[in-house]
């Protein structure tokens, strides 16, 4: 096994940020070496205490330190006290958008043992895998105001889609539904409003689908979806949507899926032109923040996804079967550790495996 | 007790449309007369098969004999042959928005006997009214298409916040909140990242608000909003959002209130300058049209919204009533009416009533 150094970014952010990337981490060192993996980690503080005390969301420099690495591993950014949309804009956005992150993967997954919301649901009922856009949509930020505080004010927000950047998600959809057992694909849109972007993705779906036969391709309003979510989640296996609709399908599918504190996603390049980020899908929870409540689930999974994404996929199963055995056995012991405690025991899983 | 005839337009429209519409009349004709309302119904051809038959969605001599109208009951338009977004930019939306049905009312309510998809989760957690903006944001069909068919493709679409829409709208929500025994008002929008639209409405909320001090303001990000809805329903009293987001939070409120079938709206023009129109929530669901399985019950919920509009809240209150009784009674009976029993059923209560 030929041993390889990876340059890893390590953004712990704000709030509960720097506890659960710490477990992550921690993780991370119990099964790299095990895999010839070595990871040179850098630490940046960016996010909220960084804006309070420069004013600066990414630095040109930082992000151009950031681009010399081979993948991020990010907590949570942000806090009340910064104002909506300046962390998101200036540094998340940013980030995803400059590094052309296209592919937002987020895995949709009831472990065993976990409790979900829904009555009658078992963990078969619930496994998908959502690829959202992440570089356009109602996400470009393109919009403006006009005669602002004034009774004639017009706010405007442009949803921008190009051929481009549809078929890149979805060819990357496609391959994936492709290599999955039930090989279906579900766009989510809604194209009998937005029908100008909606028709764009439907046709591009249809032609890229025209070389997968053997992928079964449906597709549903995404308020449709949200219904179905719910009440038959067992219809979805891979499902494709635009920036906007992804964000909500996948907070949704984590609270289904037992909760914020257990989702993962991976802000992929699938090229590998620029360093891929991953990032648990919940925020920075400053209400939770120093007590060693937070879980470190999310993340420790989204360390997983960088595991696959760089190319060892043994290392990243092993991470996940470790995950799903630490989440059975929460379900008997009333899930009283701490943060650290978590981190420590699936580390330790991870460490006793084969 | 004086009489009063109403002029009111049904349009049955396609698939299961004529047959809830039939029960929602039926309703009404056994409530309306008892307390001094004549109805004088005239009815539209409109939807699919007009569609067919001529290539007309809405001729603008019907748009203007409809407006002649107090009050619209539509059933549900469209059908799987007819293009996406034809009937509902053409017919369905150009209906709300040339009508200025600007509070697109829609209460999530789940009735005691009604089974609802979430574990452990009450009657009396889930009592909800979703005020949806409903004639701009990202509805108003601008945007366009460049270079289509070419690599070089893009599609943009716009959505329009104004100041007027955005606060007529939101000064209905914080009416009906200061009316409900809560009184709180939940913002749902995603202000930090569409974040020239999301200020707006943020800014609007807080002035507004500021006349109304006993209402509690909450804030949530759309994506955040999912997930309470089946985490935490009980969180949500009043909800004033935009157009996409209240479309896509009231099919998941729905699904969480035991279904599509049970749901109704009010597309509502508050100061009556035009007919509002009310109409279940679901479509013409042509899989199980002219089979008479289709529930009626929320096309007949739309009509008790539509009869508080028209100013007869007792007779309203009657409707929701024998609703009710209805579901309860469902809950033990296993639920193997057809449509036309429903609507009997239902209409039999109304008049049976003190
Ligand atoms: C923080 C916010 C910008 C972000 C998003 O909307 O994408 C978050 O909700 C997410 O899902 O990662
Ligand atoms: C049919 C469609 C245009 C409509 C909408 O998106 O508003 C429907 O989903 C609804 O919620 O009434």
């Amino acid at each position: 096994m030929s041993a390889r150094t990876v340059k890893l970014a390590v953004i712990p952010g704000d709030g509960i940020g720097p506890e659960v990337v710490a477990e992550g981490l921690k993780v991370l060192a119990a099964v790299a070496p095990r895999h010839g993996l070595a990871l040179d980690t850098t630490e940046y503080e960016l996010g909220a205490r960084r804006w309070h005390a420069t004013g600066e969301t990414l630095p040109d420099s930082v992000e151009e330190e950031l681009r010399q690495h081979e993948a991020i591993l990010l907590g949570a950014v942000g806090d009340p006290t910064v104002p909506s949309g300046v962390l998101e804009r200036g540094l998340l956005l940013r980030l995803r958008f400059n590094f052309s992150h296209y592919v937002n993967l987020r895995p949709v997954r009831l472990y065993p043992g976990v409790t979900t919301p829904l009555a009658g649901v078992a963990p078969e009922d619930v496994d998908m895998l959502v690829v959202r856009e992440g570089t356009e949509g109602p996400y470009a930020g393109m919009g403006g105001v006009l005669r602002r505080g004034t009774p004639g004010e017009i706010a405007t927000q442009d949803s921008v889609n190009t051929r481009f950047g549809v078929e890149r998600v979805v060819r990357y959809a496609f391959a994936k539904a492709a290599e999955r057992p039930r090989r279906k694909l579900t766009l989510v849109h809604k194209d009998n409003v937005l029908t100008y972007a909606g028709e764009l993705w439907q046709r591009v779906v249809r032609e890229v689908g025209a070389e997968y036969p053997q992928v079964e391709v449906d597709y549903l309003h995404v308020d449709a979806a949200t219904m179905f979510f719910v009440t038959q989640p067992r219809r979805f296996d891979v499902v494709v949507t635009d920036n906007l609709f992804g964000d909500i399908i996948t907070d949704l599918g984590a609270a289904v899926a037992g909760g914020i504190g257990l989702a993962a996603s991976g802000n992929i390049n699938p090229e590998a032109d620029f360093p891929s980020m991953f990032e648990p899908v919940h925020g920075s929870a400053p209400d939770i923040a120093g007590q060693g409540k937070a879980d470190p689930t999310a993340t420790i999974l989204s360390a997983a996804l960088m595991l696959d994404h760089l190319g060892y996929a043994e290392a990243a199963a092993q991470v996940e079967q470790a995950v799903a055995e630490d989440l059975q056995a929460r379900a008997k012991d009333g899930g009283s550790r701490s943060t650290v405690q978590i981190g420590d025991d699936i580390a330790q899983r991870v460490a006793e495996q084969g």
